[in-house]
């Protein structure tokens, strides 16, 4: 089983912080200062979240020498969230539809693999 | 800033043949045997991988001595899904309900992090 870039978005989620840097980075970009003032943490313990996230390409950073202000990037949490998406329409929809939604999922996740790699 | 059970819910994504297993079970319960089969993989890889998914309440196994079916648990890949959709309908909606969108997650997050302590 291959791994995908999904593999780095999900393990970039599964953090507190970083969810809640990614919250704040959906209302414009920010500095690792910015970041830093309302989450009551170092620098260098942002700093370290932010490189996790920036590998997942979740943020990128901007090239002004001072400030390299952190931006969201829409394109892999969009990817994760329709992935998470197929099992929400699996809860919502009936058992006779189930057959499909698998095949459709699975026929996705393979495409997937094939295409990042 | 405190962990929650997303933490453990995106960790256990963060792995292709863990979502895949994710996938199989959405079908309907099945044995250890019978999730190795399709995968081609050892009984011990798969029992290593099953038992994340269950420290994550992503599954749950039966009671049946022999068996001991894995079920799938709807429940945290819901809420997962549910923290993803709030930033899917970020993307979707125009720049003028950031705010309001930002305020709900904050508000969602924390209110899910007391609830789960």
């Amino acid at each position: 089983m291959r791994s995908s870039p999904l593999d780095a978005t999900f393990a970039a989620l599964a953090d507190p912080t970083r969810r809640a840097i990614l919250a704040r980075l959906a209302t414009g970009q920010a500095s690792v200062q910015e970041l830093a003032e309302p989450f009551d943490m170092s620098l260098p313990a942002i700093s370290k979240h932010l490189k996790v996230l920036e590998r997942a390409r979740l943020i990128s950073r901007g090239r002004e020498a001072q400030r390299r202000p952190c931006r969201l990037e829409a394109v892999p949490l969009k990817e994760a969230a329709e992935w998470m998406g197929d099992f929400r329409r699996f809860w919502d929809e009936s058992f006779d539809r189930l057959g499909e939604y698998l095949k459709n999922l699975q026929a996705k996740e393979k495409r997937h693999g094939r295409k990042k790699r």
